[in-house]
Protein backbone atom coordinates (compact mmCIF):
# COMPACT_ATOMS: atom_id res chain seq x y z
CA UNK A 1 0.00 0.00 0.00
CA UNK A 2 1.29 3.39 -0.66
CA UNK A 3 2.74 5.55 2.24
CA UNK A 4 3.44 8.51 0.41
CA UNK A 5 1.94 9.96 -3.10
CA UNK A 6 4.21 12.90 -4.77
CA UNK A 7 2.97 14.72 -8.15
CA UNK A 8 5.25 15.79 -11.03
CA UNK A 9 3.86 18.25 -13.71
CA UNK A 10 6.48 18.98 -16.95
CA UNK A 11 5.41 22.79 -17.80
CA UNK A 12 3.59 23.34 -20.66
CA UNK A 13 4.89 24.87 -23.97
CA UNK A 14 6.62 27.83 -23.95
CA UNK A 15 7.52 30.49 -26.96
CA UNK A 16 11.05 28.90 -27.68
CA UNK A 17 9.48 25.64 -27.76
CA UNK A 18 6.92 27.19 -30.34
CA UNK A 19 9.52 28.03 -32.44
CA UNK A 20 11.55 25.03 -31.91
CA UNK A 21 15.15 26.13 -30.24
CA UNK A 22 17.12 24.63 -27.46
CA UNK A 23 15.90 26.12 -24.48
CA UNK A 24 18.09 25.31 -21.51
CA UNK A 25 18.61 27.60 -19.03
CA UNK A 26 17.01 30.45 -21.42
CA UNK A 27 13.92 31.91 -18.87
CA UNK A 28 11.59 31.50 -22.23
CA UNK A 29 7.94 32.56 -21.05
CA UNK A 30 5.13 30.18 -21.57
CA UNK A 31 3.01 30.08 -24.77
CA UNK A 32 -0.60 30.81 -24.69
CA UNK A 33 -1.21 26.81 -25.30
CA UNK A 34 1.80 26.35 -22.30
CA UNK A 35 -0.79 28.43 -20.33
CA UNK A 36 -3.79 26.27 -21.20
CA UNK A 37 -2.08 23.08 -20.87
CA UNK A 38 -0.90 24.45 -16.91
CA UNK A 39 -5.17 25.10 -16.31
CA UNK A 40 -6.16 21.88 -17.77
CA UNK A 41 -3.24 20.12 -15.39
CA UNK A 42 -4.99 21.76 -12.60
CA UNK A 43 -8.91 20.27 -14.23
CA UNK A 44 -7.11 16.68 -14.65
CA UNK A 45 -5.79 17.02 -10.80
CA UNK A 46 -9.24 18.44 -9.75
CA UNK A 47 -10.95 15.04 -11.37
CA UNK A 48 -8.91 12.92 -9.90
CA UNK A 49 -9.21 14.12 -6.40
CA UNK A 50 -5.79 15.42 -6.32
CA UNK A 51 -6.86 18.99 -4.59
CA UNK A 52 -4.55 19.51 -1.60
CA UNK A 53 -1.03 19.93 -1.92
CA UNK A 54 0.81 20.87 1.16
CA UNK A 55 4.53 22.72 -0.42
CA UNK A 56 5.12 22.98 -4.12
CA UNK A 57 8.76 22.82 -5.40
CA UNK A 58 9.46 24.42 -8.91
CA UNK A 59 12.44 25.83 -10.94
CA UNK A 60 13.75 29.29 -11.11
CA UNK A 61 12.33 29.56 -14.37
CA UNK A 62 9.55 31.00 -15.26
CA UNK A 63 7.88 28.47 -17.43
CA UNK A 64 7.83 26.05 -14.68
CA UNK A 65 6.43 28.98 -12.09
CA UNK A 66 4.08 29.96 -14.43
CA UNK A 67 2.77 26.34 -14.76
CA UNK A 68 2.81 26.17 -11.03
CA UNK A 69 0.81 29.34 -10.43
CA UNK A 70 -1.97 28.15 -12.63
CA UNK A 71 -2.53 25.21 -11.01
CA UNK A 72 -2.28 27.02 -7.88
CA UNK A 73 -4.95 29.28 -9.28
CA UNK A 74 -7.26 26.12 -10.30
CA UNK A 75 -6.77 24.48 -7.41
CA UNK A 76 -7.27 28.07 -5.04
CA UNK A 77 -3.87 26.93 -3.71
CA UNK A 78 -1.94 30.16 -3.91
CA UNK A 79 -1.24 30.23 -0.38
CA UNK A 80 0.78 26.96 0.18
CA UNK A 81 4.70 27.17 0.52
CA UNK A 82 6.13 27.30 -2.85
CA UNK A 83 10.24 26.64 -3.41
CA UNK A 84 11.90 27.73 -5.91
CA UNK A 85 15.51 26.19 -7.14
CA UNK A 86 18.12 26.53 -9.92
CA UNK A 87 18.73 22.67 -8.73
CA UNK A 88 14.90 21.73 -10.54
CA UNK A 89 15.96 23.73 -13.74
CA UNK A 90 15.94 22.02 -17.11
CA UNK A 91 19.25 20.58 -18.45
CA UNK A 92 21.62 23.32 -19.38
CA UNK A 93 22.12 22.93 -22.99
CA UNK A 94 25.65 24.90 -23.06
CA UNK A 95 26.36 26.52 -26.15
CA UNK A 96 23.32 25.41 -28.63
CA UNK A 97 20.87 27.25 -25.98
CA UNK A 98 19.06 29.41 -28.26
CA UNK A 99 19.58 28.19 -31.65
CA UNK A 100 16.94 26.77 -33.70
CA UNK A 101 16.55 22.82 -33.61
CA UNK A 102 16.13 22.08 -36.55
CA UNK A 103 18.96 24.87 -38.37
CA UNK A 104 21.18 22.87 -36.05
CA UNK A 105 20.06 19.76 -37.58
CA UNK A 106 20.52 20.55 -40.51
CA UNK A 107 24.04 22.01 -39.68
CA UNK A 108 25.51 19.31 -37.60
CA UNK A 109 23.63 16.24 -38.81
CA UNK A 110 20.51 15.18 -37.29
CA UNK A 111 22.71 12.41 -36.25
CA UNK A 112 24.70 14.73 -34.27
CA UNK A 113 21.66 16.54 -32.41
CA UNK A 114 19.88 13.23 -31.40
CA UNK A 115 23.15 12.16 -29.33
CA UNK A 116 23.31 15.96 -27.67
CA UNK A 117 19.67 15.80 -26.76
CA UNK A 118 19.48 12.18 -26.07
CA UNK A 119 22.73 10.58 -25.32
CA UNK A 120 22.84 9.75 -21.51
CA UNK A 121 26.65 10.87 -20.63
CA UNK A 122 27.62 13.08 -24.30
CA UNK A 123 27.19 17.17 -23.22
CA UNK A 124 26.62 19.49 -25.79
CA UNK A 125 29.59 22.02 -26.48
CA UNK A 126 29.59 24.39 -23.78
CA UNK A 127 29.45 27.76 -23.36
CA UNK A 128 32.18 30.09 -22.78
CA UNK A 129 32.22 32.36 -19.82
CA UNK A 130 32.53 35.94 -21.80
CA UNK A 131 29.00 34.64 -23.19
CA UNK A 132 26.04 37.11 -22.21
CA UNK A 133 24.12 33.63 -21.70
CA UNK A 134 26.14 32.68 -18.86
CA UNK A 135 24.13 31.89 -15.96
CA UNK A 136 26.77 33.81 -13.94
CA UNK A 137 25.76 36.57 -14.76
CA UNK A 138 22.09 36.11 -13.88
CA UNK A 139 21.31 37.74 -10.74
CA UNK A 140 19.09 34.46 -9.57
CA UNK A 141 22.06 32.10 -10.02
CA UNK A 142 24.41 35.02 -7.75
CA UNK A 143 23.95 32.91 -4.41
CA UNK A 144 25.76 29.91 -6.28
CA UNK A 145 29.45 29.20 -6.24
CA UNK A 146 30.14 30.10 -10.00
CA UNK A 147 32.56 26.92 -10.09
CA UNK A 148 29.17 24.49 -9.56
CA UNK A 149 26.57 26.44 -12.59
CA UNK A 150 26.89 24.46 -15.69
CA UNK A 151 28.83 24.83 -18.98
CA UNK A 152 26.98 22.29 -20.39
CA UNK A 153 25.20 19.80 -19.42
CA UNK A 154 24.06 16.18 -20.33
CA UNK A 155 21.37 14.23 -18.52
CA UNK A 156 24.18 12.65 -16.58
CA UNK A 157 25.14 15.93 -15.29
CA UNK A 158 21.79 17.24 -14.80
CA UNK A 159 20.97 13.85 -12.42
CA UNK A 160 23.69 15.03 -10.55
CA UNK A 161 22.51 18.16 -10.19
CA UNK A 162 18.76 17.32 -9.45
CA UNK A 163 19.20 15.03 -6.78
CA UNK A 164 20.95 16.89 -4.24
CA UNK A 165 17.77 19.11 -3.60
CA UNK A 166 15.34 15.61 -3.73
CA UNK A 167 17.41 14.38 -0.94
CA UNK A 168 17.67 17.60 1.20
CA UNK A 169 14.55 19.24 0.31
CA UNK A 170 12.10 17.49 -1.13
CA UNK A 171 12.70 13.82 1.11
CA UNK A 172 12.29 15.51 4.16
CA UNK A 173 8.53 16.95 3.61
CA UNK A 174 7.53 13.59 1.75
CA UNK A 175 8.70 11.69 5.15
CA UNK A 176 7.36 14.79 7.49
CA UNK A 177 3.85 13.50 5.48
CA UNK A 178 3.27 16.68 3.50
CA UNK A 179 1.84 16.11 -0.10
CA UNK A 180 3.90 17.56 -2.81
CA UNK A 181 3.61 18.75 -6.20
CA UNK A 182 6.94 19.07 -8.02
CA UNK A 183 6.33 21.85 -11.41
CA UNK A 184 9.42 21.40 -13.28
CA UNK A 185 11.14 20.48 -16.77
CA UNK A 186 11.42 17.55 -19.01
CA UNK A 187 14.92 16.75 -18.40
CA UNK A 188 14.84 17.69 -14.01
CA UNK A 189 11.79 15.22 -13.60
CA UNK A 190 13.34 12.50 -15.97
CA UNK A 191 16.37 12.76 -13.52
CA UNK A 192 13.86 12.38 -10.38
CA UNK A 193 12.21 9.36 -12.47
CA UNK A 194 15.14 7.67 -13.28
CA UNK A 195 16.85 7.81 -9.44
CA UNK A 196 13.21 7.02 -8.53
CA UNK A 197 12.28 3.90 -10.87
CA UNK A 198 16.19 2.95 -10.71
CA UNK A 199 16.24 3.15 -14.73
CA UNK A 200 18.77 2.12 -16.88
CA UNK A 201 20.70 5.39 -18.96
CA UNK A 202 19.57 3.63 -22.25
CA UNK A 203 16.25 3.20 -20.56
CA UNK A 204 15.97 6.67 -19.66
CA UNK A 205 16.64 8.26 -22.78
CA UNK A 206 13.17 6.41 -24.57
CA UNK A 207 11.51 8.11 -21.46
CA UNK A 208 9.38 11.42 -22.92
CA UNK A 209 7.02 12.80 -20.11
CA UNK A 210 4.47 14.60 -21.91
CA UNK A 211 4.17 18.18 -20.59
CA UNK A 212 0.81 19.46 -18.67
CA UNK A 213 -0.07 16.03 -17.87
CA UNK A 214 0.12 15.14 -14.11
CA UNK A 215 2.00 11.88 -13.11
CA UNK A 216 1.72 10.52 -9.68
CA UNK A 217 4.69 8.24 -8.20
CA UNK A 218 3.52 6.33 -5.11
CA UNK A 219 6.24 5.34 -2.70
CA UNK A 220 6.24 3.31 0.26
CA UNK A 221 7.67 3.55 3.40
CA UNK A 222 11.09 2.98 2.21
CA UNK A 223 10.26 6.06 -0.38
CA UNK A 224 10.51 3.14 -3.30
CA UNK A 225 7.81 3.82 -5.85
CA UNK A 226 4.72 0.87 -5.86
CA UNK A 227 3.28 2.19 -9.48
CA UNK A 228 2.96 5.53 -11.09
CA UNK A 229 0.28 6.91 -13.36
CA UNK A 230 -0.38 9.78 -15.21
CA UNK A 231 -4.08 11.69 -14.61
CA UNK A 232 -5.03 11.71 -18.50
CA UNK A 233 -6.32 9.56 -20.78
CA UNK A 234 -4.18 7.33 -22.97
CA UNK A 235 -5.01 9.52 -26.23
CA UNK A 236 -4.18 12.69 -24.36
CA UNK A 237 -0.86 11.20 -22.85
CA UNK A 238 -0.21 9.68 -26.81
CA UNK A 239 -1.16 12.85 -28.42
CA UNK A 240 0.93 15.00 -25.90
CA UNK A 241 4.37 13.00 -26.31
CA UNK A 242 4.50 12.54 -29.86
CA UNK A 243 4.85 16.46 -29.67
CA UNK A 244 7.52 16.00 -27.84
CA UNK A 245 8.97 13.65 -29.98
CA UNK A 246 8.55 15.76 -33.15
CA UNK A 247 10.90 18.21 -31.44
CA UNK A 248 14.48 18.08 -32.64
CA UNK A 249 13.83 16.22 -36.42
CA UNK A 250 14.91 18.39 -39.06
CA UNK A 251 12.00 19.51 -40.89
CA UNK B 1 21.90 58.30 4.39
CA UNK B 2 19.42 55.46 3.61
CA UNK B 3 21.06 52.20 4.31
CA UNK B 4 18.36 50.31 3.98
CA UNK B 5 15.04 50.34 1.38
CA UNK B 6 11.96 48.50 1.42
CA UNK B 7 8.90 48.30 -0.19
CA UNK B 8 5.14 48.27 0.64
CA UNK B 9 2.48 47.42 -1.37
CA UNK B 10 -1.29 47.71 -0.31
CA UNK B 11 -3.47 44.56 -2.74
CA UNK B 12 -5.43 46.21 -5.39
CA UNK B 13 -8.93 46.07 -5.61
CA UNK B 14 -11.09 42.56 -4.54
CA UNK B 15 -14.47 41.46 -5.66
CA UNK B 16 -15.16 42.24 -2.13
CA UNK B 17 -13.76 45.47 -2.18
CA UNK B 18 -15.97 46.10 -4.79
CA UNK B 19 -19.30 44.99 -3.66
CA UNK B 20 -18.11 47.32 -0.29
CA UNK B 21 -17.74 43.61 2.32
CA UNK B 22 -15.98 43.17 5.73
CA UNK B 23 -13.24 41.03 3.65
CA UNK B 24 -10.91 40.52 6.74
CA UNK B 25 -9.73 36.80 6.21
CA UNK B 26 -12.07 35.81 3.69
CA UNK B 27 -10.00 34.93 0.69
CA UNK B 28 -11.47 37.44 -2.01
CA UNK B 29 -10.17 37.35 -5.30
CA UNK B 30 -8.68 40.40 -6.88
CA UNK B 31 -11.36 42.27 -9.21
CA UNK B 32 -9.81 43.39 -12.74
CA UNK B 33 -9.59 46.57 -11.31
CA UNK B 34 -7.55 45.30 -8.40
CA UNK B 35 -5.48 43.19 -11.48
CA UNK B 36 -4.84 46.61 -13.33
CA UNK B 37 -3.69 48.11 -10.05
CA UNK B 38 -0.77 45.66 -9.21
CA UNK B 39 0.03 45.72 -13.29
CA UNK B 40 0.44 49.49 -12.49
CA UNK B 41 2.31 49.02 -9.42
CA UNK B 42 5.05 47.37 -11.16
CA UNK B 43 5.24 50.33 -13.73
CA UNK B 44 5.44 52.85 -10.87
CA UNK B 45 8.28 50.35 -9.83
CA UNK B 46 10.10 49.94 -12.90
CA UNK B 47 9.69 54.16 -13.76
CA UNK B 48 11.68 54.69 -10.23
CA UNK B 49 14.21 52.28 -10.77
CA UNK B 50 12.97 49.96 -8.44
CA UNK B 51 14.17 46.69 -10.61
CA UNK B 52 15.13 44.78 -8.30
CA UNK B 53 14.00 42.63 -5.13
CA UNK B 54 15.78 39.60 -3.86
CA UNK B 55 12.94 38.56 -1.04
CA UNK B 56 9.17 38.46 -1.54
CA UNK B 57 6.97 38.81 1.54
CA UNK B 58 2.93 38.77 1.42
CA UNK B 59 0.13 37.24 3.41
CA UNK B 60 -1.67 33.79 2.62
CA UNK B 61 -4.59 35.70 1.21
CA UNK B 62 -4.78 35.54 -2.67
CA UNK B 63 -5.14 39.00 -3.63
CA UNK B 64 -1.94 39.76 -2.36
CA UNK B 65 -0.34 36.95 -3.23
CA UNK B 66 -1.49 37.61 -6.93
CA UNK B 67 -0.92 41.47 -6.55
CA UNK B 68 2.88 40.43 -5.71
CA UNK B 69 2.43 38.03 -8.95
CA UNK B 70 1.56 40.72 -11.11
CA UNK B 71 4.25 42.66 -9.80
CA UNK B 72 6.84 39.84 -9.99
CA UNK B 73 5.63 39.79 -14.05
CA UNK B 74 5.84 43.11 -14.99
CA UNK B 75 9.40 42.95 -13.00
CA UNK B 76 10.30 39.89 -14.72
CA UNK B 77 11.16 38.21 -11.08
CA UNK B 78 9.17 35.22 -10.87
CA UNK B 79 12.26 33.96 -9.46
CA UNK B 80 12.65 35.40 -6.52
CA UNK B 81 11.71 33.67 -2.72
CA UNK B 82 8.42 34.16 -2.23
CA UNK B 83 7.47 33.88 1.70
CA UNK B 84 3.80 33.34 2.87
CA UNK B 85 2.91 33.74 6.21
CA UNK B 86 -0.54 34.60 8.09
CA UNK B 87 1.02 36.97 10.15
CA UNK B 88 0.78 39.39 7.21
CA UNK B 89 -3.19 39.32 6.83
CA UNK B 90 -5.57 41.38 6.67
CA UNK B 91 -6.80 42.35 10.36
CA UNK B 92 -9.34 39.80 11.10
CA UNK B 93 -12.99 41.35 11.15
CA UNK B 94 -14.54 38.53 13.11
CA UNK B 95 -18.34 38.28 13.26
CA UNK B 96 -18.61 40.94 10.91
CA UNK B 97 -16.54 39.54 8.27
CA UNK B 98 -18.38 39.44 5.11
CA UNK B 99 -21.01 41.18 5.89
CA UNK B 100 -21.64 44.55 3.65
CA UNK B 101 -20.36 47.57 5.46
CA UNK B 102 -23.61 49.90 4.08
CA UNK B 103 -25.85 47.38 5.64
CA UNK B 104 -23.59 47.09 8.79
CA UNK B 105 -23.72 50.78 9.10
CA UNK B 106 -28.20 51.00 8.23
CA UNK B 107 -28.43 48.24 10.92
CA UNK B 108 -25.83 49.38 13.86
CA UNK B 109 -25.49 53.20 12.87
CA UNK B 110 -22.29 54.52 10.92
CA UNK B 111 -20.98 55.47 14.32
CA UNK B 112 -20.64 52.05 15.73
CA UNK B 113 -18.97 50.71 12.24
CA UNK B 114 -16.63 53.67 12.81
CA UNK B 115 -15.44 52.75 15.79
CA UNK B 116 -14.93 48.90 14.88
CA UNK B 117 -13.55 50.08 11.79
CA UNK B 118 -11.29 52.93 12.58
CA UNK B 119 -10.46 52.63 16.47
CA UNK B 120 -7.58 51.15 17.37
CA UNK B 121 -8.32 48.79 20.25
CA UNK B 122 -12.26 48.23 19.96
CA UNK B 123 -12.44 44.59 18.05
CA UNK B 124 -15.39 44.04 16.28
CA UNK B 125 -17.68 40.98 17.91
CA UNK B 126 -15.91 38.07 17.78
CA UNK B 127 -16.64 35.02 15.61
CA UNK B 128 -17.92 31.65 16.96
CA UNK B 129 -15.32 28.90 16.58
CA UNK B 130 -18.82 26.69 15.33
CA UNK B 131 -18.69 29.69 12.65
CA UNK B 132 -18.27 27.43 9.09
CA UNK B 133 -15.74 31.12 8.28
CA UNK B 134 -13.70 30.06 11.74
CA UNK B 135 -9.76 30.04 10.38
CA UNK B 136 -9.58 27.05 12.62
CA UNK B 137 -11.50 25.00 9.66
CA UNK B 138 -8.73 26.14 7.05
CA UNK B 139 -6.04 24.30 6.40
CA UNK B 140 -4.11 27.08 5.49
CA UNK B 141 -4.11 27.44 9.40
CA UNK B 142 -3.49 23.91 10.35
CA UNK B 143 -0.37 24.44 11.37
CA UNK B 144 -0.98 27.10 13.79
CA UNK B 145 -1.91 26.87 17.67
CA UNK B 146 -6.28 27.19 17.64
CA UNK B 147 -5.75 29.36 20.32
CA UNK B 148 -3.54 32.19 18.48
CA UNK B 149 -6.01 32.27 15.93
CA UNK B 150 -8.32 34.99 16.27
CA UNK B 151 -11.43 35.15 16.84
CA UNK B 152 -11.54 39.24 16.15
CA UNK B 153 -9.14 42.02 15.81
CA UNK B 154 -9.36 45.40 16.43
CA UNK B 155 -5.84 46.95 14.91
CA UNK B 156 -3.75 46.84 18.41
CA UNK B 157 -4.47 42.75 17.91
CA UNK B 158 -3.48 43.19 14.01
CA UNK B 159 -0.46 44.84 15.55
CA UNK B 160 0.84 42.60 17.90
CA UNK B 161 0.06 39.83 15.33
CA UNK B 162 2.07 41.21 12.62
CA UNK B 163 5.20 42.07 14.57
CA UNK B 164 6.98 38.70 15.34
CA UNK B 165 6.80 38.29 11.71
CA UNK B 166 8.19 41.44 10.85
CA UNK B 167 11.24 40.68 13.68
CA UNK B 168 11.52 37.44 13.19
CA UNK B 169 11.63 36.67 9.36
CA UNK B 170 11.70 40.50 7.68
CA UNK B 171 14.45 42.19 9.43
CA UNK B 172 17.17 39.26 9.52
CA UNK B 173 16.80 39.59 5.39
CA UNK B 174 16.95 43.74 6.04
CA UNK B 175 20.33 43.01 7.75
CA UNK B 176 21.52 40.61 5.18
CA UNK B 177 21.61 43.13 3.21
CA UNK B 178 18.55 41.78 0.85
CA UNK B 179 15.82 44.57 -0.94
CA UNK B 180 12.65 43.64 0.44
CA UNK B 181 9.47 44.25 -0.90
CA UNK B 182 6.00 43.30 0.93
CA UNK B 183 2.57 42.46 -0.71
CA UNK B 184 0.14 42.99 1.69
CA UNK B 185 -3.05 44.60 3.10
CA UNK B 186 -4.71 47.81 4.49
CA UNK B 187 -4.09 47.24 7.94
CA UNK B 188 -1.53 44.53 8.41
CA UNK B 189 0.56 47.61 6.29
CA UNK B 190 -0.31 50.20 8.70
CA UNK B 191 0.68 47.96 12.19
CA UNK B 192 4.35 48.27 10.21
CA UNK B 193 3.90 51.52 10.01
CA UNK B 194 3.20 52.57 13.02
CA UNK B 195 5.50 50.32 14.13
CA UNK B 196 8.61 51.46 11.98
CA UNK B 197 6.90 55.41 12.58
CA UNK B 198 6.05 55.38 16.53
CA UNK B 199 2.76 56.92 15.68
CA UNK B 200 0.52 57.27 18.21
CA UNK B 201 -3.15 54.88 18.00
CA UNK B 202 -4.63 58.02 17.46
CA UNK B 203 -2.29 59.13 14.13
CA UNK B 204 -2.16 55.31 12.51
CA UNK B 205 -6.22 55.55 12.63
CA UNK B 206 -6.18 58.40 10.33
CA UNK B 207 -3.67 56.92 8.15
CA UNK B 208 -5.13 55.80 4.88
CA UNK B 209 -2.93 53.54 2.37
CA UNK B 210 -3.75 53.88 -0.83
CA UNK B 211 -3.88 50.45 -2.79
CA UNK B 212 -1.94 49.48 -5.75
CA UNK B 213 0.84 52.35 -4.82
CA UNK B 214 4.48 50.97 -3.71
CA UNK B 215 5.83 52.83 -0.58
CA UNK B 216 9.02 53.04 0.38
CA UNK B 217 10.63 52.90 3.60
CA UNK B 218 14.12 54.13 3.85
CA UNK B 219 15.96 53.56 7.12
CA UNK B 220 18.73 54.06 8.67
CA UNK B 221 21.36 51.44 10.15
CA UNK B 222 19.05 51.18 12.97
CA UNK B 223 16.15 50.22 11.46
CA UNK B 224 15.10 53.71 12.16
CA UNK B 225 12.61 55.07 8.74
CA UNK B 226 14.51 58.33 7.74
CA UNK B 227 11.99 59.01 5.34
CA UNK B 228 8.97 57.55 3.15
CA UNK B 229 7.73 58.21 -0.46
CA UNK B 230 5.18 56.98 -2.52
CA UNK B 231 5.88 55.74 -5.72
CA UNK B 232 3.42 58.39 -7.58
CA UNK B 233 1.90 61.61 -8.42
CA UNK B 234 -0.09 63.55 -5.38
CA UNK B 235 -2.83 63.24 -7.91
CA UNK B 236 -2.69 59.34 -8.50
CA UNK B 237 -2.39 58.72 -4.49
CA UNK B 238 -5.21 61.29 -3.57
CA UNK B 239 -7.22 59.15 -5.78
CA UNK B 240 -6.46 56.36 -4.30
CA UNK B 241 -6.81 57.64 -0.40
CA UNK B 242 -10.30 58.79 -1.51
CA UNK B 243 -11.37 55.47 -2.72
CA UNK B 244 -10.30 54.01 0.38
CA UNK B 245 -12.19 56.74 2.85
CA UNK B 246 -15.21 56.09 1.19
CA UNK B 247 -15.69 52.38 1.58
CA UNK B 248 -18.11 52.21 5.43
CA UNK B 249 -19.82 55.15 5.11
CA UNK B 250 -23.67 54.15 4.84
CA UNK B 251 -25.03 54.88 0.89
Amino acid sequence: MATYKIVFVRHGESVWNKENRFTGWYDADLAETGVAEAKLAATFLKEKGFTHFDVAFTSVLKRAIKTLFHIQEGLDLHWIPVQRSWRLNERMYGALQGLNKSETAAKHGEKQVQIWRRSYDTPPPPMDKSDERWPGRDPRYSHIDKNLLPLSECLKDTVDRVLPFWHDSIVPQILAGKSIIIAAHGNSLRALVKYLDNMSDADIMGLNIPTGIPLVYELDADLKPIKHYYLATSEQIEAAINKVKSQGKAN
